[in-house]
């Protein structure tokens, strides 16, 4: 890259204060970024880097006060803007070409848009169905009657077992599984009888999954996943769970059967909750919390149990000063004695 | 489907109360289902869902006592007996051919009984062996003497490597690892030195396994799963354990090395177990419990660190009253000045 | 195997203690040794098993005292010693040839040396570069311009995206993803809007990564895993992490973004991180625990939220006795009431 910061700024659309002539040859965040680098502060609490950093160049939001002398691009949203120039310098990978590779096997039945690209060792099953301009990535696997939308990408090694329904613009990551079995028994005469996970997994438009992450089928009915969510790596959904339009699961999250999330929700990473409970709109769970009840729509809870986050944070409080309250009974204990009464203890 | 409420009476061998013409044409569950689904109580404390269902019928066990003028079928196990139902209305999926698929790749060394279903771009080492009737899905791989019994089924992507055995009616769902190397290292001269893992797994009859589980191998001898032990989704079985019959683990569990789990045990999800503990049979294991000693035979325990469960229930009543315990605390430090005393905190 | 007492000595170059002649046919752990086997004692709390093993000899460290009659050998490291023992028992797999099996595709473009192995239904994208005697399992996924360096072992179902670089001698286990897009979302107009992952992983020298762990690449620049790392499996390491030389991390637990690891530390099973924090060198993370701060070199935290170690127990030693507390204070306000105060709770 070799651009002026004027360049940069007429790109993001954004208020250049500063050099309007530097050339700006890369780019890095506020700790690494070497001189001649753009970068960007993501959040006000990190404006202290704006002192430290070797960039000649950062992006940042109104309000932000940098210090003397450095330049800097002033727009709505740093991180959207600095999206813009980081594609600048990325090479673009080279296209994948439509078809069907060689040495995929696609069923006679099947439906292949001819503009979607199957890649090599790719599996897929009687009267699936894949949309234009999707990608089915090395090895995947589309079950019977499965059916994938358009313009989704899926990574190597990503099942898709039968039935199930994916909508348009789905990203999936290597390994991610949809449409497994739900984990159900019925405890008869001292074994495990398997209940039979009969119903789908049906994910909508833009939602995009992680890496190892698994979807179980519904026992009957579906799970389901609907527009706009975003699951990361190694999180597990539970069958018949029902998660609404916009929220996000960190990694290592768990969310058990039957369950239903509402819009909007975020789950910090390793959170679990139990089956069968209803968490609202706008909810936060925090990182490795257990939710064993509903909780209330914009209510942040955390802790284990979990807790509305004011009382949880006030539990931990009062945890930590144990060992002063210990210290404040031994001395009520003194003066009770002292004042003639007895404490046997 | 188009039945008659006593033809599914028939069907589950139940007893019929209220209408036997009602005519049937689809399952749900009792929350979701129109007028003409047969549904069904899975446990008592869903039983006022019975008053607000649309269903026509419901199956419910004995003592249940349904809302005036609602039909049901009384059965022994009504999960059970809906199962049957839903077996009424799934579309068989088409059979698997038997035989080898020319992209399979199968060492010559390599025994595979010609019920066995070898899907594609499944790998088959040498000295391997497949049982009757066994499906080995998409892009399996069985390493060097391998071996899998019969009537086994393993979904796409599952590894099982070098040596470990695997019994009949086995199920393995995508992405399962059997056999991975343990996780250990002697730590010598500022290093770690690779601690050879070269035992195997050996997974008994009745055994299923989740998506993206993990498995390791026996440093030496064996990680052993016995009959009927479930498993689901990505949990984690490090080296050398050992799980006794009958044991279910739900998702994302762990158990570190050696531990020994008995029978019928039940471990939640997220709960893990430190290395080198015994479970006793018929213990329970809370969600996301951390269990650091032995569990005799039966005990519930709960919590980080796991206490039994009462004990943990009352520690966290007591916890969620510290406040009132500090107020407690105030007052007898004022009644103690007014007494003459000296709190000087 | 079947070898005296006198020559394995002198295969570990250890110093016997007992009888030279004993035939030993076998190896196991102690508590599953039989007569005729050879065991070894891993840690001096286990000193008590030596009292009730079968094993007819046990490889011990200095210190360790014997039941009158056990033949011994003493050596510096039992478990090193033991594992050249294992060596001698385990029968070798067949070599893998190196060339690339027909079925593999490999990019004209890219680049495999002569002595390397790529297995079955491998996929060597454009630009792509392996190198001298490294094994490049079924199925396994090379991304454009991924870079494989000497003598590395890739198990089956490896995902390796564009433009990540692995060092030499670094064993990934089935399943393991590297490279997969950070959880990165701009929220804009009620909407997340995807950021653009754009950086690399960066894998160094004698790196060993678990079955189904995942490793994002950075959302520009690298996350990076630095030489002699162990990860278990089912990992998760976000974006932009960075983790020292010899850092060990257990099976379950997840890093988040932008979190620098120092060097030797030990990450206990199912432990997680916030993003943006500093482990220091030494330091040791207790299982489970949550860590929301920086934590100093060589100190060692637990619980959730994670304090110091000393401290931690501290706190759990508290709330255990919550209890008699409680009573005590009972005993304080009758007390009170009794020397006339008024306690109206």
């Amino acid at each position: 890259m070799r651009k002026t910061s004027a360049e940069l700024a007429a790109l993001v659309q954004g208020r250049l204060e500063g050099d309007p002539s530097l050339i700006i040859t890369g780019v890095a965040g506020l700790r690494e970024a070497q001189p001649g680098h753009v970068s960007f502060l993501d959040h006000p609490r990190y404006a202290p880097l704006l002192a430290t950093t070797q960039a000649s160049l950062a992006l940042v939001t109104h309000g932000i006060k940098p210090p003397d002398g450095m330049s800097v691009i002033r727009v709505e949203n740093p991180s959207v803007a600095f999206g813009k120039i980081i594609a600048l310098v990325t090479p673009a990978l080279p296209p994948h070409k439509p078809g069907i590779h060689p040495s995929a096997i696609v069923d006679p039945s099947a439906s292949v848009h001819a503009s979607a690209s199957i890649q090599p060792f790719a599996v897929i099953e009687a009267k699936a169905r894949v949309g234009a301009n999707t990608l089915i990535g090395q090895g995947c696997h589309l079950g019977v009657e499965a059916s994938v939308g358009d313009d989704c990408f899926f990574y190597p090694h990503v099942v898709i077992r039968e039935r199930c329904l994916i909508g348009n613009r789905v990203i999936l990551h290597p390994g991610a599984v949809i449409g497994s079995d739900g984990f159900g028994y019925d405890f008869v005469d001292g074994r495990f009888q398997k209940v039979p996970q009969v119903g789908i997994v049906r994910i909508d438009d833009d939602v995009e999954i992680g890496a190892n992450t698994t979807v179980d089928r519904g026992r009957f009915g579906s799970t389901w996943i609907k527009r706009g969510v975003k699951i990361d790596n190694l999180v597990q959904i539970a069958h018949n769970v029902i998660i609404d339009e916009n929220t996000a699961i960190a990694a290592q999250a768990g969310i058990s059967g039957s369950t239903v999330i509402g819009k909007h929700v975020r789950i910090a990473g390793q959170a679990g909750t139990v089956g069968h409970i209803t968490i609202g709109d706008g909810a936060i769970l925090g990182a490795q919390s257990g939710v064993n009840h509903d909780v209330p729509n914009g209510q942040f809870v955390f802790g284990y149990p979990a807790q509305e986050h004011k009382e949880a944070m006030k539990t931990h409080a009062h945890i930590r000063r144990l060992p002063h309250l210990v210290e404040r009974i031994r001395k009520l204990e003194k003066q009770i004695e002292r004042l003639g009464g007895k404490v046997d203890i």
